[in-house]
């Protein structure tokens, strides 16, 4: 932790600042420059040491050194992870493509399409059967229902099912149908829910805030790998900016910075990045070549009927082309799919 | 809502849109343009129809007409929400002052700062017994003891207690202790817990969510009003953009419009808005000027020894001359404090 | 500076930064922690030494301690400037109210406009000669003319002339007719522009770039500056973020916070700021409220039928009122207007 | 054009709208809603109607149907462009590749590293003799020494100059020596600046602003357009969000989307998109299967000696493994590079 102190700071608040490391269990190391004078914390940083330092009399401010997420970096964990569920393999050398309806209607409409997406490729089955809406008024899933017809479609195929789940108390009954327990974008900093499927000895898949930073996005995926799980997969799904012609806006950056920092394996959401249809197969291709582990896309055998996100859904003709397309690119980087 | 097909749509793709619209209940009207048609969709807008009908052959987009929120509509509600706890109250003509620390720390610590709170003309008393915390290794609040604590500063003190709620299981808990149960901006959008919090007879103070937008927001209390709790306070506590210089950006002007488009009433937080104790006086002034019906404030007796905010808390000193400065502020406009 | 060695780093590879510190004319400080090392580097910091430093085999990160800007620092001179021109004061006692038409439109308009504005208190006259516009086929003002017609509405009522000045070689033109300068929000960074600013002798009024930073804000500041030319008003117009309710984001945040790092003087433009006419009093007494120098505000007699920015732009019925209902706020201040 | 009226609009102020709508030259058609009435305007929209028409009383808001920009568009031009100049050419099936450093910074350097780059494969030299730099204390370029140096490279390689220009009155001799004109991201709405390209008979690459919308990048380029130069090259280059870890967040959707919307080629800036030198690869990669028609990147010799922009730089070996791995997406989309 380096300390800036104000220009104007006084010989006594620069002793008081020593002073205050030494009691937090650090040793201070005080740099005088021509002009401004800096106290190095020397020792573990942990949070909110810097709240605590930036408090202190004649402090400009506080720069922290060390990333505050552990169990995520790579620096501590050296080899990648794989989270493997059913025939679902994420972060190896094959790119795993989840995909699904954006909510599962009837099971039926779900066994079907799971059947053609095995066929066409994919490695898991997505599907919502608890649906988190904007408006009270809309849509809200079929919940336990929702989740037998997703269990029916993997005893026909044998596809992973991925689903989400929004709150800690239903954290049991989905994790005893589903194989991956997704966590959306809104709950990304909900952390009893974070705890709950910690606890539930399950995958998860965390789908990055829509204003989160990168530091955050890992310190949500540390409170679940706090909780012994290690079995995280990181979903980038678009953020919110000024730009109004997709619904998100989708860094693709992200993959690579998080394969730099972090051991934990990457997927990208293009459906909801995007919210375009016409775009979800220029933006697959792109993640696969920026180097993601897997997609999660949404398909419906006829978006202009789907329950919810039609816009952004595509048929499963369009899936089976993104696939062969995706391939190609898959192996221009030496991988599989 | 109105559906603008493409320049090269067909007339049979102009037609089948028509008669979709019909199908879900509304009278299509279509208007030939020289360069384009549209085709409006008369009747009651609801949730997901444009959705549904953006995914129709020959659509170029979809522009909503009516706002998707109903019970938190000045429209609909003309006169404006008084919310009332207690000593509080939010939406008349006094300006209200939430104050205390961010996290309760002790009892002895809360019932003091509450006495001198109120002394200096706060009407409500805020802090966190759970705290929401960025990384897993953070001080997460003394959860139950913490709201004993809140409720022995109120029995000191009279002044009503407002706290945070995380999780919807906690919300028979919280309620038990406090007057008015805090939904966090990390949970604008969760959506079991803005239900439990609406079945739970209390008044709820919602943060907006750090990227939400004022429709979003406003749908967030829509979840709360539609259980049949009508006392939602809005607050205004800041967004996230590409400014570094405050730890958010605070935008006055939703105060003006959310006066506008509803009845609720709008406090602001300039502790988390700015992050800087040295900008809150300004910007509370500022947030009195612009119309807000409440403040609320993170002060604590030694902001250097605060558990957590400690930068962006301030001093009771500090809190008293705010106050001094805001109620000349709060005659300007009519109002007292 | 501090430079930031990452955990692996040799120690050869920290010896070399020392020596390239060295080489640069600064002294090199090696502090050594449990985790990390991390190099100070004592001395004048100067831009591109972070940029040079971070390249370095084995760095992580380079932290800069210093703020970039020299002249417009608070801590270089600490008396406030007050920028005067005519009957214009921006940065004493009196609020500045800077207020006129977006586009000067004919002669006759913009004399019968500032004689009304004068006679409700407007300290400067504002108008658009030269207009940029987003698009090549919209109104791009009557140039030279219009500024003949902005001089002829000084000489009717004595109020000084703020206008727009877009290319360097336009400059002297401007200058012969204008009191002040004023560079637009999408020229902030046009360097060439500025420095002809700079060069002309002329006060100007700087608008913030709509993604700017403050740090990048004051920069350009310091381009005018640089050229010896003192009397730079800064002008926060709103920012650009996900927010589509307003035009832009206002951070009043802005107005408290270069008021702490600069001696400049700061004005605020709640028209742009909102791109609403409704929420043009409310920010105006926010701006006032949270210790703004001025404001500056687009009025016509007609918004239906102003050339530009009808919907942002107010009556002169409305203007009276904001201004009554300015000046109680800003007595609440303890300042006229 | 459509006008939504409030829902409470008078019969008299929806008879006024109708026959505004009228006096500007289009035909109004009113429908009925039971909740709204909206009036379309039909006839060809054009900037500024917008605006002059939710001034009306009784307006809610004004919904645009057509995309303000003509010359840029698909609709307009069915078939593609392709700029060339010497041996670059941008749109056609070949990707283009214009590397080289951030500045000149002498005869030999440049002339070496073009020599270097051409091997590599590079089909244009990038280099600044103008540099925008946001602190007027930062090198600024050599100016037209430096365009000199780039000519010289021209003639010892062969590689077309692409240059940035900062001023219209630079355009003539920046134009003598360059083969394609730069407009920097900063200067995006400099329109004497684009109007000033647009004349001078010289392909142009425009970068897309920090915090600019699609709709704003087509407009800017549709200056130069309008001014009867087809030859634009559209460069996205990052645009300004909350995210810290990297300069800029590059959204790759751009490519995609401004491949629907426009027949202009689009190529993207992976050094500045990203600011760090080891995301440049997976960047470019990306970029190519994204559907980009070419790639500009920042390559110096030694990047921790280059006068500007540093960390964001890559050196020849890197650019020769980036052609290598580009050339591979690049068949996989059935290009060539």
């Amino acid at each position: 932790m380096i300390v800036v102190m104000k220009p104007d700071a006084s010989g006594t608040q620069i002793e008081t600042m020593a002073q205050q490391i030494t009691s937090l269990g650090l040793t201070p190391q005080v740099i005088r420059g021509e002009h401004q004078t800096v106290v190095a914390a020397l020792g573990q940083e942990r949070p909110g040491l810097a709240e605590a330092l930036e408090t202190g009399e004649g402090v400009e401010k506080v720069l922290p050194i060390m990333a505050p997420y552990k169990r995520a970096s790579a620096e501590v964990k050296k080899d990648r992870t794989v989270v493997k569920a059913l025939g679902l393999e994420v972060g190896g050398a094959k790119v795993a493509v989840i995909a699904g309806p954006c909510s599962v209607e009837s099971e039926e409409q779900i066994v079907a399409i799971a059947r053609i997406l095995k066929g066409l490729g994919a490695t898991a089955l997505r599907g919502g059967a608890f649906k988190p809406r904007t408006s009270p008024y809309s849509f809200q899933g079929h919940k336990e229902k929702g989740l037998q017809m997703l269990a029916a479609a993997r005893a026909a195929t044998g596809l992973a099912i991925v689903t989400e789940v929004m709150a800690p108390e239903h954290v049991p009954m989905v994790a005893e149908y589903a194989d991956v327990l997704q966590i959306g974008a809104r709950n990304m900093q909900n952390y009893q829910l974070l705890q709950a499927v910690g606890d539930s000895g399950k995958p998860a898949l965390l789908k990055r805030g829509m204003s989160a930073t990168i530091e955050e996005f890992l310190l949500a995926a540390e409170y679940i790998l706090d909780r012994g799980n290690p079995d995280v997969i990181l979903c980038e799904r678009g953020i919110r900016t000024f730009e109004d012609h997709t619904r998100f806006t989708l860094p693709l950056a992200t993959v690579a910075y998080l394969n730099e920092k972090s051991h934990l394996p990457v997927v990208v959401d293009p459906s909801h990045g995007t919210g375009k249809s016409s775009l979800v197969a220029s933006m697959s291709k792109a993640s696969v070549a920026a180097g993601a582990d897997g997609l999660i896309i949404e398909v419906h055998e006829d978006p202009k009927r789907a329950a919810s996100d039609g816009a952004q859904t595509i048929t499963p003709a369009a899936f089976g082309q993104l696939m062969a397309q995706c391939r190609r690119i898959a192996e221009a980087v030496d991988r599989t799919m």
